[in-house]
């Protein structure tokens, strides 16, 4: 199972691919981040998370993606641009027929280190174990994306199984839709 | 000047488009709502917005979008989806090299009813007037979005110069964006 993990942002969109099964060690295929100018506006910035995950899409062909679900009760500052660029992440994974899984940041960090309290640090350390990398992935953002691709090979074969079904039946059915112009 | 105006929602996004200038009558070119069905996940609905604003931008081919800019203060339950599908219209907009323009609600209902706390009633009679309708559009999504291709064109002549400008400067420079993988 290859899975894509986005951490979501306008700034800094962590990716990472992990290779593997529940029970069985995993595999890294690839980290990064996906990055914007601060400056550029905010519908620029989301047509370059799209190229940069399109890319990422391209070139490892995961069979699922999984994003970090974004709440809307902390961190109201950021949290638009967050949704956002988890927006793009869903949308580029679901136009290609790919399952796409939400995990919240508790569900990734118990899944990883054990707590749904683990900070970073710990986060960084769990994932270097676990991939038997020589040093935890920098930035934060690339580490969690490879932690959120972990917590989806362990957390749901059985959730993966009914989405990629899902997935498949409606690649196959016709899109509703409503439109109607006048001229 | 044509331009787009997209009042965003996961559930109902209001599409309408409007064609005129500063000072003279205004036409609607062309008015709906792109749905999407409640019980599908978000990413799949997600790709119908996607594929709905694409065939709105195909249709009639706007000059300019505009966007209703969602704020996270008020309404946190929906707020999610509406940035979310915002982003998509943003993005439909942008990868063609559209400037995008945000527009807050209170900025909308001042423009068009001279009131920054008008109501959707308000908004939808002045909208009925200023594009000579038969009746206000429904839903109140639809004419929303109508309400914003009207405070886009005529708020920002000056500002719509700057970001054609921009926009063009864009498609002509190389994209910014990282990308590393290792296998």
């Amino acid at each position: 199972m290859k899975v894509l993990g986005v951490d979501p942002g306008l700034t800094r969109c962590g990716v990472g691919v992990v290779e593997g099964v529940a029970g069985r060690p995993l595999a890294m295929v690839g980290v990064g981040v996906v990055r914007t100018p601060a400056d550029a506006d905010v519908a620029h910035r989301l047509v370059l998370i799209e190229r940069g995950i399109d890319e990422w899409l391209d070139t490892h062909r995961p069979e699922f993606v999984a994003v970090e679900r974004v709440f809307s009760q902390h961190n109201v500052r950021t949290v638009m641009g967050t949704a956002q660029a988890s927006a793009v992440a869903m949308l580029c994974a679901a136009r290609r027929g790919l399952p796409v899984a939400l995990h919240t940041p508790s569900e990734v960090k118990a899944a990883v280190t054990g707590s749904g309290r683990a900070d970073k640090a710990q986060v960084g350390a769990m994932v270097t174990r676990l991939l038997r990398l020589d040093a935890p992935p920098k930035p934060a953002d690339a580490a969690d994306a490879l932690a959120l691709a972990i917590c989806h090979i362990w957390r749901a074969p059985a959730v993966n199984r009914l989405q990629q079904a899902h997935a498949a039946a409606r690649r196959a059915s016709v899109p509703v839709r409503t439109l109607k112009g006048t001229r």
